[in-house]
């Protein structure tokens, strides 16, 4: 190297940062890839069929109540100080107050804490409970970041199956030939991402009970809560905390429309005080102690967002969300190469078999959803990135009219793709 | 276990979780710690010379130009949505520009990554860098979420003193003498946290050629740039990225006294390429893919911000520091069992040394200021938080009043422990 300098020690070694793996298949990274994959000569509006974000649309906006609320507590001046590292105590307070509506007992300000987005909340989760030989139990398939986050903690990761003909139910018995005495906690995530499912009350009592038996939490991501549009009502997991103790995720992103906001949170379901005399809950205060936090503004916002949000606001979310779902269902029937073995209940998502041998050079699903986003301007995310080779998860939420157009351009390539008979 | 359920298997192990070490020796552990052990019965005002966050004072309140960025940001609605994982274009264009006034090349847009205050830009860095057998280079004092995170990420730590009688300027005798083949950075941090320095062109420059001679790269903790109040002016590292490439970390935290927004920023001061070619900038593009972003409108936030902040709020904040620096290292002096080495230049902390043998009944720094903390009220850091044992880290960035009090309270505890003659 000229000028004396050595050779840089610096010099990254493939496959010796953690990080790269892990960001490989995360959700963004991939739809970072898809991005680079967009055609810049077709002029033709991008479909975002891949990410769970609608706040683009105009009939997704989000209310002017939550804005209101932000305005507020920055015009206020009172909190440009850094926020306790728990999250501020009125905002604490609001979140419980808020899951309250739906719990047999009160959780306290206590068992919240704040946290950016659901995202921050996984990422705490997963460090508080990694420690050598411990492993947890994910569903397959999985929103990604719990598998990126465990390989960055060095958490063993072992997966139980979803069912799709049984609405994407949790394979039980699997969950206990899988777990042993290192296993500290089974995830699920209802409302389903990336599956649109919808647990009832009655398999998640059985979850409970499994759970129990085995010794182990359940860590329920309820990021989606209340975004139900089908039969089966949102059950938050933290009705059987009496059976076995829960943390559940959550955050303003999904049912408020401003995932951009980041703001979440890590609550304890813990009415027989397992998580905190078995050392977790000090464990995830460590881990908020070598955190950042949302900012404090946002916290203070929370309060007033959540108070005067009127139900109106969340009933025309669900009925767009309901009749995109029922479009989405609909003009999948059309595309020869995807099956969907199961009708979206809840979330924002439908997964959705591909059937490759209907197509002509069409390698798998991830080749498939370049080539999608290359001749189509339409992005769907490949069920490879959530545990599903061969799978492909579409959001049905976004604004219906861009909706259809997206699932005709996917026909559109399906047929250009078709293997000639 | 009653009901037959089995010992539960999360139950943490003490020594078990990495995390639980590293968040005893945070800032915020030690302030949670000081803070519990506050006298409630005292009435009198809790005088918090702990951290670095004057806001909560209205001599320091923000500019209403910061303010009415966020507000106009939010009501716009355009920023609802998830942000690219690197940060908004315009935003990484205007942290560019914004830095571009002080070095003699021009930062691009791409050069710039966003996040979560300058904590989370550490976080990245130290991802980045680790992989097995790596160490990295830190300034003993330091600010010691770099220990914590370096922990986490288990990248070997080596130290290298800070000269109290020179300033706090490197010992760059140290660093050639720690670094070896698998030394990947060194850390400064200019103007200095804990320490008051401000680092004169001379002695970066010198950084700078024996970083280049080891082959490692200097990661230039900037986050309180531009507070500076002595005879050396803030001159940033960047000046000597064709010398050896520099990771510039910094935020709108402290310039514009908003700690609570946590806005920062992780840049590549690289015109030869170095980081790029050697994969540095790809794992932290990793890195961001799995992480939290400070929230979109904060982001978008940051031109308008930054465009319409005038000088006269800079120079307002700069002459009450000046005015409480000089306060401070004054009132010290009638204190007898603290001395201070080196007048504060810049940040908002100076260091003093603990002198135990003219007090009675003191163990050590962390028993000095929990036993303050009860007695008068006044929360210090010890320097065992930032590496010197027997130190205190003394926060003058308060209100000047405010600040005699609390110095004034330091001497009343000083004088009832003395030992008697």
């Amino acid at each position: 190297m000229e000028n004396g300098a050595k050779k840089w020690g610096f010099q990254a070694k493939k496959g010796q940062n953690p990080t790269a793996a892990a960001a490989a298949i995360s959700v963004r990274g991939v739809l970072n890839r898809l991005a680079e994959n967009l055609n810049k000569e077709d002029k033709r509006q991008v479909i975002p069929l891949a990410h769970g974000d609608p706040s683009v649309f105009p009939c997704f906006r989000t209310t002017p109540v939550a804005d209101e609320a932000i305005v507020d507590a920055v015009r206020s001046a009172k909190y440009n100080h850094y926020a306790p590292t728990v999250g501020l105590l009125p905002a604490r307070r609001a979140v419980a107050d808020y899951l309250n509506r739906d719990l047999p007992y009160k959780l306290s300000a206590d068992d919240v804490f704040l946290t950016l987005g659901c995202v921050q909340a996984i990422e705490i989760v997963i460090a508080a409970l990694a420690r050598p030989s411990a492993n947890i139990l994910l569903p397959r398939p999985c929103f990604p970041h719990y598998d990126a986050r465990s390989a960055y903690s060095c958490l063993e990761v072992r997966y139980f199956d979803l069912l799709p003909e049984k609405g994407w139910e949790a394979d039980l018995e699997a969950v206990e030939a899988l777990a042993d005495e290192n296993t500290v906690a089974m995830v699920i995530i209802n409302p389903g991402n990336p599956t649109g499912s919808v647990y009832s009350y009655q398999h998640l009592e059985k979850v409970a009970e499994t759970a129990r038996k085995l010794g182990i939490m359940v860590i329920s991501d309820e990021v989606y809560d209340h975004l139900t549009f089908g039969s089966a009502p949102f059950v938050p997991m933290g009705v059987f905390a009496s059976t076995v103790p829960v943390l559940t995720l959550g955050s303003i992103s999904k049912r408020w429309i401003v995932p951009g906001w980041r703001m979440g949170w890590l609550v304890t379901n813990d009415p027989n005080g397992i998580l905190q005399d078995s050392g977790v809950v000090d464990s995830i205060k460590n881990c908020l102690n070598i955190s950042s936090d949302p900012p404090t503004f946002i916290q203070a916002a929370l309060p007033q967002l959540i108070e005067n949000t009127k139900g109106d606001f969340f009933s025309k979310i669900i009925n767009i969300l309901r009749e995109a779902a029922a479009i989405c269902y609909g003009k999948i029937q059309d595309i020869p190469c995807i099956t969907c073995p199961s009708k979206p209940e809840g979330s924002m998502f439908v997964m959705v078999k591909l059937n490759l041998s209907l197509l002509e050079g069409i390698e798998d699903d991830l080749d498939f959803c370049l080539k999608l986003a290359k001749e189509e301007s339409v992005m769907v995310l490949p069920g490879i990135t959530v545990g599903m080779k061969n799978w492909l998860r579409i959001t049905f939420a976004i604004e219906p009219s861009a909706l259809e157009v997206g699932l005709e351009r996917l026909k559109v390539f399906n047929e250009r793709h078709a293997k000639k008979q």
